[in-house]
């Protein structure tokens, strides 16, 4: 884009800026630049949420979900089931799971997994904490929900082999054929799972 | 996402300004969110160069292009011909031309078109504005680069009305088939006027 020496500094620093986010590129940002000269009080409403956010977000103490206090709204919900906690990877996957509306307890966010080739060891992630929790509270169940990759499996091995001496029931997210999905074009390792993991019919 | 409401308001409030973006969507805006999340610097950067932006960004009191000061750079630049008006809708549209590389004159930016249906006249446009140009300046050439829609058309017949007793050379945008276009799955109004508008091989 060099042919675009033109434009004033502000408008390139600021798509530069723009670009850096997940998935935009410089072709991206400059729309979005231009879509901003339009509306001025976007620029505005940005620049407070902005400034909130980087403020006011920070990590739960207990489950390093996103909160605007010391602890997540998940935390503090007395409607929540305080004795299970869902062991997840990112905030995204609390957003995930939460939208299902199918699991009430708690979470643990790791923030990462376990991946001995990339050098990630327990001391990078969050898992230590998450032991701490299984020790000090009366924790029924830990509900492993790391991805079914290599990296999430050796996550949820790793941690079942850890907490299994604490008398906790350890569950694991259920391998099989996604809603809508056809067993025609399923790769062999997911109906692999999913014919191990038959279950009887009511 | 009625179901993300234990997301602290912080998140909410930015996922909201970012979804506003020409282009995103809720997801993609919750995504740079938890993007942002990872990237501290980054939210800096983003409130910087918005401030710069929204205070420094004005239009070019001559052609409407984007500038910093009162002049843009294509007007403050010696080296184009000052005698050639390029007139244009967009800001995006002079970014498309000076990528092309053809042309070295002036701009106009109509920001917006004529249309009657949608009831913007040339109060809503700067055009008197370009006008004024051709009448004070010694403009030999105005090149119009409206887009070939019936708005665009339209707009650019009727500057051709007015500047007509002018003694001006008016041009306009050639139409036919795009470099890399194939003649079988050309739609019939392009093709009718690139037969049309067919030129002598050299």
């Amino acid at each position: 884009m060099s042919s675009l020496s033109f434009l004033p500094e502000a408008v390139k620093n600021l798509q530069k800026a723009l670009s850096k986010l997940q998935g935009v590129g410089e072709k991206t940002a400059l729309r979005y630049v231009l879509y901003l000269l339009k509306y001025p009080n976007l620029i505005k409403e940005l620049i407070n949420s902005l400034q909130t956010f980087a403020n006011d977000i920070k990590l739960c103490s207990i489950c390093f979900n996103l909160c605007e206090g010391d602890k997540c709204s998940v935390c503090l919900d007395p409607s929540r089931e305080k004795d299970k906690i869902c062991v997840v990877e990112t905030v995204q996957d609390v957003i995930s799971i939460e939208r299902s509306g199918e699991y009430k307890g708690l979470y643990h966010v790791l923030m990462g997994k376990l991946s001995p080739l990339k050098g990630v060891t327990h001391k990078d992630i969050t898992v230590d904490k998450l032991f701490e929790r299984c020790k000090s509270c009366d924790i029924k169940e830990v509900f492993l929900a790391t991805n079914i990759d290599v990296d999430g499996e050796t996550t949820a091995l790793y941690i079942k082999k850890e907490i299994s001496p604490l008398n906790i029931k350890i569950t694991r997210l259920a391998v099989g054929i996604p809603v809508g999905g056809e067993i025609e074009y399923l790769d062999p390792a997911t109906l692999k799972r999913a014919i191990k993991g038959r279950s009887v019919m009511d």
